[in-house]
């Protein structure tokens, strides 16, 4: 079927206007599809008015008809100046062709997701309303429920655990982070990013017009007095981090160091948006979220469901307290006034499913397996000294190669060789501090891992 | 199921924790549902922490322990002013008691929506590989083919038909206002609006930090020459418009019309949003977009399926060209990533499917009878003066009430009372022009328009 798709719209984008197709027999046999494929495909073509259909005669290519060059000088002077950097989209996301070894992006491969969960769970929810009303606008009531209490569950019995009406649904964690920026900050405004950090948080402040204070990450964590001159300095009064097997580190904070560094935190009447991105992928060790002992709402907390049940549900939970979640509330319900009621509810009886543990479990283990793979085939390749950490969450290693290495260059050439990652530059907010690259363990075929770095090594 | 569920949760909510649930079997019977529907309940009170099972002793509360009262004073003085207006959701979104008769919300009910296509297209696209995997950044190659190939057909053979290149993908047409006005335009420039115009549209352009320059709208459309003074007094190079049965008063700018608005647009090197909402609500007269006879980008317009195939479905695609495709692009990449390939995949299974043309027929027929049921309950009990026109396609009549009448005040009353309407202060960007409500003909049970309209002339 995609090898017909392929040909039919080949032909109709080369060939000249009024060329006739092969018969739809013809079609039939090159291709070992049934009749009905065919139809169905050339049916498609002719409802995007790339192909006619002749009564007794067969089906004919229209063609795109250009008459007129365009002209698109005059926006260069409307548009003026553009905003700071930002607004392109990281490696992370690219697209390779097929073949490729992939340790460039970071949703898990579908053999590390719930398949059965997501299916029968979209199953199910395709029967009920959900499927044909309006969600409302800061989330099913059910949802925001269950993310206010998976927060509770950490230290029941709480003080302060979230209610529903802390938490608003946002169409995936990146949403919830640009929202929250335009919500709490103006342009211009200063915030404060540890560095290395998310690509996509960067870029999210770069084009809300927010200045990025970056305070160096040391082993594990920020040190506080850094984090205090930072606030103090800038006049910053937002902090975007992850605590919690940090993208690309993988660092993990202390409770001690947690505990210093909110002490910095309401002393300087911050925010800190807690960006939990990682919670079902603590391999080794535990997550206790900041937001579970917040008294006085100084975490924003996100997390996301598209990682771990799957990258077409696009749900994530934000839980904020007092007049900035008023704030958040309020831009929300502006920025695309609500999220597909459908996905809320399928993405809600995955996780609420007993079986939902289990899976959680089962691709804990698949991924310290991968993990340990991919760190061996980088000491085997690189040498121990490259191995930042081995990580005890999340998904991803941080390797560190000789200083001078051309990173963006490598990248490319590697990629040309059939292996993609995702070079270091992406994840810092300014200068970059070594030669790094991120290499992903939850993509698929990890047995070619060795083969892959034995690639990176001769290309270095 | 909701009795039982709302039963529990009252009793969750209300009862000292430790309370004793009853037991199953009492509520089976109380309820008339299966022990594993009761089961099922009390597993998700379980999984958000709201009930402990004690093996052999039942199930018990466990309570939301509130020890400390949060101090958020703190956040007043760290989150400083607040941007202008706008930022809250327009009372067309707002909840009703069961029972009331809805005149207010723009979403189609059920019974207008391909309620069979939408099932059967989920049903096929949950087997696929779009139900876990990532989509691409700027949407599926197909549906944009479809986008693209909807505004290339008004007009073939055309000229510089729109390509795939050219469309974006982005979860809804408010969340495509937002990425819209923040890639061409900077916080304090000037945007103009025909008022009244949308009010997410208002609520959009405010929260972006841009200035909006209202151009009234006449009977049908503004005056070319009142838009030449607006663009230039402000410098606007940003223009919001309805050309096609504008929400809120269905008005629809004539082909003569149209060009000479768009020659102005052309003449002060301006883009003109088309917000094509109505597309599939075309009643007695045809759309021809603007962005068909748009031959040096001037035009960037947005079309939405959330309307006509589902609420469920988040999906819309932006046209642009040049420069402004290349800004709106990076803005879209950054703001979420991806939309979910899940959702599109469906759509464009509805739109494709042969029955679709099919339902979109029946439903503007029954759309058509509702617009006539309804315009006769308003000049029943208003009075023919009240009805400003007899919309020719979209979901809403706009009625003048005499001047002088406080429509918020209405408003409140007419819920009270069980009709809910959008009072018109929300589609205006500044003052209204008189005393102005939104009823729309699209809600369910259009048997009660009559009494609906006797209650709004009995407040009156």
């Amino acid at each position: 079927m995609p090898a017909l798709d392929e040909r039919l719209r080949t032909l109709v984008d080369t060939a000249p206007p009024g060329t006739r197709l092969p018969s739809t027999r013809a079609l039939v046999a090159e291709h070992s599809v049934s009749p009905l494929t065919v139809q169905s495909v050339i049916r498609r073509l002719a409802a995007q008015g790339l192909v006619e259909t002749r009564p007794g005669s067969g089906n004919f290519t229209i063609g795109r008809v250009r008459h007129h060059r365009a002209d698109f000088t005059w926006q260069t002077t409307s548009l003026g100046q553009m905003r700071t950097a930002g607004g392109t989209a990281a490696s992370a996301l690219m697209a390779i062709p097929p073949g490729t070894i992939a340790l460039h992006n970071g949703y898990p491969a579908p053999d590390l997701l719930p398949e059965r969960l997501v299916r029968s769970a979209l199953g199910r929810v395709t029967r009920t309303s959900a499927a044909t009303t309006r969600a409302g606008i800061y989330g099913d009531a059910d949802l925001r429920d269950w993310f206010a209490a998976e927060v509770a569950s950490a230290t029941l019995p709480t003080a302060n655990a979230p209610t529903r009406e802390e938490v608003v649904i946002t169409p995936g964690g990146q949403s919830a982070l640009t929202s929250i920026f335009r919500a709490l900050a103006d342009p211009g405004d200063a915030i404060v990013m540890e560095s290395p950090t998310y690509w996509g948080a960067i870029a999210a402040a770069h084009q809300t017009g927010l200045r990025i204070v970056p305070v160096a990450r040391q082993a594990t964590a920020p040190d506080p007095a850094e984090l205090d001159a930072a606030l103090q300095s800038s006049g910053a009064k937002l902090i975007y981090a992850q605590p919690h097997f940090a993208n690309p580190t993988g660092a993990l904070w202390s409770p001690d160091q947690s505990e210093e560094l909110m002490r910095v935190v309401r002393d300087r009447r911050a925010f800190l948006i807690e960006d939990d991105w990682a919670h079902d992928f603590a391999l080794d060790a535990p997550i206790h979220t900041l937001v579970s002992d917040d008294l006085n709402g100084h975490v924003i907390y996100v997390r996301s469901l598209t990682k771990s049940v799957s990258p077409a549900f696009r749900v994530a939970g934000v839980i904020a307290r007092g007049p900035a979640l008023a704030r958040i509330r309020s831009a929300r319900s502006v920025d695309d006034l609500f999220v597909s009621g459908l996905l809320q509810a399928a993405a809600l009886d995955v996780v609420s499913d007993p079986a939902w543990r289990t899976h959680v479990r089962r691709m804990q283990q698949q991924l310290r397996v991968r993990r340990d793979q991919l760190a061996s085939a980088v000491i085997e390749h690189l040498g121990p000294e490259s191995l930042t950490q081995l990580p005890q969450g999340g998904l991803n290693l941080w390797v560190r190669l000789p200083d001078g290495t051309d990173v963006l260059r490598l990248s490319a050439e590697s990629r040309s060789a059939g292996v993609a990652f995702a070079p270091g530059p992406d994840w810092f907010p300014t200068e970059p501090n070594g030669a790094y690259i991120r290499l992903t363990y939850s993509g698929p075929e990890p047995q070619r891992y060795p083969e892959a770095l034995a690639t990176i090594a001769r290309l270095l």
